[in-house]
């Protein structure tokens, strides 16, 4: 797929997820995808940890995602994203770990999208719950998750149809300034 | 561009920046990129100034990039991702906002090196100088800030290949874990 139609493409598909297996190699090439990211000083501070086939993805589920379980048990394969603190450059004042996390994530994000995976991004859950399920050590944050299912349509483009036709986004005037803050 | 070739592609160039002219659409189309990334409960909390041309880039090199100056100076423009933490989105005590501006920075390098353009990601820069020549107000931080170029070689292919030689990434067992942290 074109990269800017992946860009443009991606989009949380939560109602549109479906169990079909997920091959391991798939899904090893978007986890690939995401760890060539850029970080700052190339400290890397991303770790993914792997949930995968029905038990697992329910007992994650069940403990740790009361508001999106039902989501998150319609697929096989849950890729968590974690980062320690620690490992993250730290420069006037600004722990760049969660900047790197979201670069990483979203290179994930467009590669899943490149194969016709769906994803739904998850900021929200019990932290502890998934930390204690997937034996995380304290200093380690949990910072987003995700399925990676094969969508419940003919294709992506067709399951991703009409969420794109919902998204909403600023006035390029509010978010791009020319020259200066506010605009020249 | 192929979504898996720019994301394989995308490094930092800063010894191949050239002062040819980069047209605003294609600035433009570069940051819609940008903006189209997923954000925490879609606050887009991500905001870009564009600094475009000799005089301004120079203005804002020689102020705040004392140990980059030589390398902005080639480039005839410089985006600067910033973002008000308050606009962020807090869950578990993780303010969202540098991870919604990491994925944002991360769609517009992915559309930039699918466009052919070179960048270099900088994190380190006196904040304060940034913000009194670009008039950032005091509640925004300003994150990171690439210079947009086209590369000094006959190809993009061509002048990344050598940074690309020198790619350096963590093994794969230290970053990705199956079923557990650590492996289940």
């Amino acid at each position: 797929m074109e990269t800017l139609d992946a860009i443009r493409l991606r989009c949380s598909l939560k109602s549109k997820l479906s169990g079909r297996e997920v091959p391991p190699d798939v899904v090893g090439a978007v986890l690939h995808a995401a760890c060539l990211a850029p970080s700052a000083r190339n400290t890397q501070p991303w770790r993914f940890v792997v949930v995968r086939g029905r038990a697992a993805v329910d007992a994650l589920a069940d403990a740790a995602l009361p508001e999106s379980s039902a989501v998150i048990r319609r697929a096989l394969v849950v890729v968590v994203a974690c980062a320690r603190p620690a490992d993250g450059v730290v420069v006037g004042g600004l722990n760049y770990y969660l900047y790197d996390v979201g670069s990483a994530v979203q290179n994930l994000l467009l590669a899943a999208t490149d194969r016709g995976l769906a994803t739904h991004l998850i900021a929200s859950f019990d932290e502890a719950a998934v930390k204690r399920v997937l034996r995380i050590p304290d200093d380690v944050r949990v910072v987003v998750l995700t399925p990676l299912a094969w969508p419940d349509a003919a294709s992506y483009e067709e399951a991703a149809a009409e969420r794109l036709s919902q998204r909403t986004r600023k006035p390029t005037e509010e978010v791009v300034f020319e020259g200066a803050w506010g605009g020249a």
